[in-house]
């Protein structure tokens, strides 16, 4: 089997993240492509963005990653569905190994990971929807896949480090702690960006400063590009425990998006509001319930910070506002970095932790292109 | 190729990494051959510690995981050479991927890991010793391995994450940050278990109590099981600049060991102590020379703490003590932890980080038990 081996490659996607990938993913394939001995083609044959999509149905024509923009905007066509988008690559007339890298967010292309997998196409992405969803979607997608339950699957692989703290490695340090026999008892941290430097404008540890009120500190974080559009999307938590229930459901534990208590930093009263213009102009009439809440940590020498935690041995887990010491690694982490802390039977007392910037599109994207080079390891070996 | 798949695996070295292993391999053995659609097929044909050895060179009887001590005693051998036991695993009559997993920290082993990589055979390992040896030695290893050199190899696989921070995700880690096209800048942390649970004892942060003499924080270190039997086996600081030499290297570096400058703590005067024994004995004299040091640091509000960095820019390595603020993550380090700070381009002016224990049985076993598991997955997969 020794020699050249082909890829068959679909994107959908081309936002955020996208972008980012294309580029990595430009410099990969001339890199695997020149390997001496080991050459690896990755042919994209297919570029999707919401409206658009490049293809060609009889030649299969590659998708230049080099004019990709301007080819979409010049003879870009409908998108396919993703069912179809599986059709198209199983009749590609090659042999090569298919993948489909999803750089969306759409849980209607995530509801369709069992149909790729089945065929044998391998899944990668960023996405949270498929693993975050309903309980029997992630169940459908770890019975069919290679690497899922028990590596018993006999369809495509899925990878998916990006979906929890972008580039960092989480999701492959919890399976390698996991695959290896250690019993994992307790994940908790910081899963938000957003939330992160939020906190750290609101509430700024003891000696940086002086901190801001509440829905200043919204502003800013909106202004600087840290917050969704609408930034009731990450004030509300799902975010965050969207993140919990991969890791949970990676852990074993078989919890529904529903099953975490959040606490949601939107009032009550603005739940309702019609825009997020409309919810930024008010939330500051509610600053006094969050400096009460600061005071009041202020006076035991704490700082608040939004953390989720799963408690695997008892089942519980929880997404919402807690205290820590100004010393302890939560309560003191900068700017918008993540922070993860894995409590196991071997680590024992001390954690095993992971820290850095958990969002942005260049290292959401550098996951997915370490995962697309996983999956192909693993199908291009001889 | 669906269905079953052999794996035929040597073990060298079964000491305090080798045993734990050896328990790990036991489970994990288990649940692959038992997987519905692709079990795997574990045959352990060579196990072996320093004087005797477990093999039948006409039967290849396998070796009994529950039983291997008892047998090794009541039937061992002389050990195989390197060389020959490459011999041995080639000629096994069956097909099925090759592995040896050396767990002792013998050069010798090392030296003929490209014997065995150049006949397809993988190596999984926690010693150092080929990664930190000649480069001579380094070059040939990754120009013939798979995952080697722009994974242009067409030999076995070398897979070796607890070389550097025991099951810590360092190795890999790097490897998805320079595959996926980062920039890789600096590499800082503290490499050494021993020297951070030292150095804990010898200054700890304000607040954390008063510290002891260095002589006294050696020799409870040692009598914790923090040290190697002579304990200038650590002090000499060559344990943390071999790691260092390992991430550079990976870097694209072209280090020599004898090339990074090293703070050796051993003062010059008890280099020549015939045994650890008289060394510790005699320490306590020069213990003024780290009150020194201590009282100039703690006078500018600075802890005091072992530490390696090497700047890829620059080139520039270094090994040996450094200042910090204790509210610095490697200043307020705990415990006997190691932390490893990745500054890369995409991650900007604040570090990938990477905390946990470094050091230890257990953990060091996970690594070396997640690596054969990747080589497993790579050669046995459809």
């Amino acid at each position: 089997m020794a020699g050249a081996a082909d890829v068959i490659l679909a994107i959908i996607g081309v936002g955020g993240v996208g972008k980012p990938f294309l580029k990595q993913l430009t410099k990969i394939t001339a890199r695997l492509a020149k390997s001496p001995s080991n050459p690896v083609f990755v042919k994209v044959v297919y570029l999707a963005r919401s409206q658009t999509a490049l293809y060609d149905r009889d030649s299969y024509k590659q998708v230049d990653l080099q004019y990709w923009e301007q080819e979409l905007a010049a003879r870009g066509t409908s998108p396919l569905s993703p069912s179809e988008v599986a059709e198209f690559l199983t009749k590609y007339p090659q042999s090569g190994h298919r993948i489909v890298v999803d750089n969306t967010s759409d849980p209607t292309v995530a509801a369709e990971y069992p149909t790729f997998i089945r065929q044998g196409i391998s899944v990668v992405t960023p996405n949270k929807k498929a693993f975050s969803g309903p309980l029997a979607l992630w169940e459908s997608i770890i019975s069919v896949a290679q690497n899922g339950r028990n590596e018993s699957g006999k369809g495509g692989y899925i990878y998916h480090e990006s979906s929890v703290g972008a580039g960092l490695p989480i999701i492959n340090t919890l399976t390698d702690l996991l695959v290896t026999g250690d019993e994992v008892r307790k994940i908790e941290g910081v899963f938000s960006g957003t939330m992160s430097f939020l906190f750290n404008q609101f509430m700024p540890v003891p000696g940086a400063g002086k901190g801001m009120d509440f829905a200043a500190a919204v502003k800013i974080a909106q202004q600087s590009g840290f917050t969704e559009p609408d930034p009731r999307d990450d004030l509300n938590g799902m975010d965050v425990a969207r993140k919990l229930v991969i890791l949970a459901r990676i852990s074993g534990m078989k919890l529904e998006l529903e099953g975490i208590p959040i606490q949601s930093l939107i009032p009550n009263e603005l739940e309702s509001c019609a825009s997020g213009a409309e919810f930024l102009e008010k939330l500051h009439e509610f600053d006094s319930r969050m400096d009460e809440l600061k005071a009041s940590a202020e006076k035991d020498g704490k700082v608040l910070r939004y953390v989720g935690s799963i408690d695997v041995i008892s089942g519980e887990s929880k997404v919402g506002l807690q205290r820590f010491d100004p010393s302890h690694p939560i309560g003191g982490l900068k700017g918008s970095d993540n922070i993860i802390n894995f409590y196991t039977k071997r680590y024992g007392s001390k954690p095993l932790t992971i820290q850095g910037a958990g969002a942005g599109g260049d290292i959401t994207a550098m996951g997915v292109s370490a995962d697309l080079l996983r999956v192909i390891r693993l199908t291009c070996t001889r």
